[in-house]
């Protein structure tokens, strides 16, 4: 742990199969005008819904809604939620469904008193919110994001054909998250296999960065062994509540800051990914999957060390009588049976995404340090053609 | 992670060599009469008492100070510090040192407004506070309790030959805590030895409980594989800053109710611990040490799954071949060989305990449930005898 850095996660989590019925108690605490943020309407199917309109009335809360927040959910919808958010003058923001749900539902709390152009204003030019924000609470629906206790948001402009996220402060989390791993059995094994690729990847972007010894690193490959472990149970029987709730959890601390604490970290993935989200509309988890064997593979010499300790401490991997990078091969070989097992899609051809996209894929990348090596635009379209 | 819990942690945490520089900022935020909390003097010699006197004074504090906690805090010393909080009109109480001052102070923060006797209320009849808590921060100068960052306080009580611990709730951990690694550099190597033990036994206690697969086990053995790696740079070379580092961090995350989510626990080799602690006054860690092995040779039958698992995950013993009894006796006897190592002490009868003590220890350890197997008091005259 060289550096420094601080630490503070104010989100409270409750956990668990009753885990709603904190729900009441927890509006308690803020004022009477409610705006109950959700997605396409499973929730509707699954009686959730009713459920959180029924305790919305039982605490006399004045409810305004916002339905049809779509997975990758746009500035434009954003700009929607906004104007009814004004209009109902919000004192707390309900968002039930999973990370899109809450990314937006972040993104609005930051925009209502502001007079600016929400998607410039913290997308575009990545400033941080000087006006009062709205608080928010979630009823998380999918494991995958982390959105539950963190400050980010990842917001795409089909014009623009731009996905880009923004980190916000300690301010901006979720004042409490209630975490229920039944609500996420309905939730068809296509989008279970995205968002547990996606809770891996989160880690991998933290781990597979920086040279010095650090506790973070120890925390992710316990964390990536439970999610590993679990991920096979869940795939063989997706109402392994077990198995589930193991999953939601290691969403929730993978990308809750304490995973990145005096490190360094990476991100590329999540950039390459986000690019293609915003050319195939394609599910997160699945952009990440499709692009990450060609950037480790590329980037596994710069950060030879790293991934043979990935090979043997997260993957089991016998180190006897091999070199490191024998052994980090091995590793992502590994890992590749793993995606494969899971039902992960392989390429970013089967996204939707076709070779005359590439160059505005390559434009769409948003280029970060923090890796073991810093890719120039020729590379990413290298590894953009080794995705096809 | 089964069964309904919650999680909520709103400490803030500043880390690093530059951490005090936060002190400021953070005084801000409350009134003007500090109480300035510490022990012996260490922190004289430091410097480090001067600085903070020096930070105080910048931000036009009116200070009171309570000198001389001492490493087990007795019941005589908080009522006295209660006193001299009245006096003060205690705004904010400020903890510098190690585990001991920031668990005196804590008790002091739920006894000030409090009129009933401190240790009748919260260690003998544990009751929770219902008066006004003054907030806490603290400066750590050592590694070890995880007081930084949770809601316990060790209390003992010399007449009644008791040491008892509470664990308050989120409104009674501190609001933040600055932890500077070079701050521990200072302490003693046994303090340091004993401080590495409380950790993984911290871990342990958590661990060693439930048959059910569980995100925070993995955690816990990542915290474990951490620390026991770090644990022998630093007592080959305790200047070794990464190495400090990663104790003092991977303290914080041993108990701050992260690992135990979801989960049931021990705690009995504190119990016993404690009991040696309230009749020899030796150093808490130690205390842990001495009483371990013979505690977990008597409960591994009855845990063997978990034992065998230790040893291959955080010892890494290879399981080839082996029963799932060998491996947990190579996995306790590899954790006896690095206890040496670091230079634990092995036995009660070294720091203190004599045969005519052991009926009176024995009346003195709490018996809890969430064990492997219940002990009676038998059980633990054996596992003192066998502690000798």
């Amino acid at each position: 742990m060289l550096g420094n850095f601080s630490y503070h996660n104010p989100t409270k989590l409750y956990f668990g199969e009753d885990s709603l019925s904190n729900l009441k108690t927890e509006l308690a605490n803020y004022g009477k005008n409610i705006l109950f943020v959700y997605g396409g309407g499973s929730i509707k199917k699954s009686g959730l819904y009713d459920e959180i309109i029924t305790i919305l009335n039982e605490c006399g809360k004045n409810v305004a809604e916002v339905a049809g927040v779509m997975p990758n959910p746009t500035s434009d919808k954003l700009n929607e939620g906004v104007a009814i958010a004004r209009e109902h003058k919000t004192d707390f923001i309900l968002a039930v469904g999973g990370g899109s749900v809450c990314d937006f539902s972040k993104a609005v709390s930051v925009s209502v008193n502001c007079g600016d152009d929400p998607w410039e204003k913290y997308f575009i030019r990545f400033e941080e919110p000087t006006c009062e924000i709205v608080p928010v609470g979630c009823v998380l629906t999918m494991a995958g994001t982390g959105s539950e206790m963190n400050g980010g948001s990842v917001i795409t402009n089909h014009e623009a054909k731009l996905k880009i996220g923004h980190v916000f402060g300690d301010d901006v989390m979720p004042k409490f998250s209630i975490l229920n791993p039944r609500y996420t059995m309905t939730l068809p094994k296509y989008q279970m296999a995205a968002g547990i690729y996606d809770i891996l990847n989160h880690i991998c972007e933290q781990y597979f960065s920086g040279e010095d010894d650090n506790t973070s690193d120890y925390i992710s490959e316990g964390l990536m062994k439970s999610l590993i472990h679990s991920s096979r149970i869940a795939v063989e029987n997706p109402q392994d509540y077990e198995a589930r709730s193991n999953i939601m959890w290691t969403a929730t601390w993978a990308l809750n800051t304490l995973v990145s604490r005096g490190k360094s970290e990476d991100w590329m993935v999540h950039m390459l990914g986000q690019a293609v989200g915003a050319y195939t509309d394609a599910t997160h988890g699945m952009t990440l999957a499709a692009v990450s064997l060609p950037y480790y593979r590329y980037i596994m010499p710069y950060g030879l060390k790293k991934f043979a300790r990935f090979a043997t401490e997260v993957w089991g991997v016998s180190a006897e009588g091999k070199t490191d990078e024998q052994l980090a091969n091995e590793g992502l070989f590994a890992m590749e049976s793993w995606m494969k097992e899971i039902g992960l899609v392989m390429n970013i051809s089967e996204l939707g995404a076709t070779e005359d996209m590439i160059e505005g894929i390559a434009d769409a990348t948003i280029i970060l340090n923090g890796g073991y090596n810093v890719l120039d635009r020729d590379e990413i379209v290298q590894i953009l053609k080794a995705s096809m």
